[in-house]
């Protein structure tokens, strides 16, 4: 082998373990600052709220297991009840919850009372500027208005008690008809239910649609793909 | 007024009287051993069952206030993990659980375990027997096949996992094609979301059409009224 021989050969493979090391710093770069490895999801708990605002979604986002690590959240840890007398364990409190990847915030009467404690919302404001994206379920969008979280934006809530939903964020631009309304970093969805249609779609955006469906079937789930689905508003008179 | 007139005016009343007194004691007796007033509907939780195979019907019987009393029991009281891994309280022991109208049993992979585990077979049967309608989730037929429960009654369980889910069930005559299966005081659903749509079909059939399509609204639930409606057979190849 000549020496130029030997010298090309040393520093194409210099090249190619310089490009290794590149292209894994990269990936490793991209992983952990933009698309973790796997997303922390916290789910708000408060007393009063609509337990299967939480549940829908929470089951989903519990069956991702290689993809997400499910955290729930309230003011304090342990037993929270939900609007159905029953009670759901909170993880963490406020300030012990670690750093967030997305945020989704149930509804529930609990939200009544829940719109006026200064700490929730300041807790809800700090967490959704630092999360990829901000979900709500059912009267939940009516806490990120309170918050002033969907000022400007299109969003939707409840449609049995659209008026009382609506109320503490006057300047929303609340969509009637929708099952989910997707704003990117904020995405809101109709009463109860419509949580599980909204977590399938941003499941489809963060994992592709194939993920998606698998999760929808493995829970016998029928999907609403379309998002301007909703024949609630009409039977609730908003139409 | 003549003798013959105020005897008869006299009977008449003493007729109405006791007629009245009796329709009322009668309806009292309905009440009280045949309809009760508010039913107890008794879930129950053990680690790794599937959190919406729970929820989903809690969500519609817990918001049935004035006609049910919502109770989750367990071998212990306390917070009982999910398959989805946060936790959920069981308010009740096997052992200090009241008496129960209806009896719910969910699924989820915690069932594996549970189908070896005599207490618990042995307290499903007992309780079953004192029920208006055991009602399964999911492979919480899987569970009540295990107790001999299912023995010669067609059943359904959920369909991504068919041969697992009924193994443990030779006798029961399995019903491939169903949302959920009615057998009069056993009614099992398909997987997961299919509990939402056979408990309105319960609600239904205690409570009237009325009062199940107005607990559908509410949760703006798209409720699948067809007990034969599964797609979910087909794509597990079970059709």
């Amino acid at each position: 082998m000549s020496l130029r021989r030997v010298t090309f050969a040393m520093s194409t493979r210099h090249f190619i373990y310089t490009l290794l090391v590149g292209l894994s710093l990269a990936s490793f770069s991209l992983a952990a600052d933009e698309r973790p490895v796997k997303r922390a999801v916290g789910v708000v708990l408060f007393p009063g709220f609509e337990m299967l605002d939480a549940c829908g979604p929470m089951e989903i986002w519990g069956n991702l297991k290689d993809q997400v690590t499910l955290i729930t959240v309230a003011k304090s840890a342990g037993p929270v009840v939900t609007a159905q007398g029953v009670e759901m364990v909170a993880q963490k409190t406020f300030a012990d919850c670690p750093k967030l990847d997305l945020l989704l915030v149930p509804g529930g009467f609990g939200v009544k009372k829940l719109i006026k404690d200064e700490e929730t919302l300041i807790w809800l404001k700090q967490r959704s500027a630092q999360v990829e994206i901000t979900m709500s379920v059912c009267n939940g969008a009516t806490l990120l208005a309170a918050a002033g979280l969907l000022d400007g934006r299109p969003a939707t809530t409840n449609k049995a008690y659209w008026k009382m939903a609506t109320k503490p964020g006057p300047n929303v631009k609340w969509v009637t008809q929708a099952r989910w309304v997707d704003d990117g970093n904020m995405v809101t969805s109709s009463g109860v239910s419509a949580g599980i249609d909204m977590t399938l779609h941003v499941v489809s955006s963060l994992f592709g649609q194939r993920t998606a469906e698998r999760m929808a079937d493995e829970i016998e789930h029928d999907w609403h793909r379309d998002p301007s689905w909703d024949p609630f508003a009409a039977k609730h008179g908003l139409k």
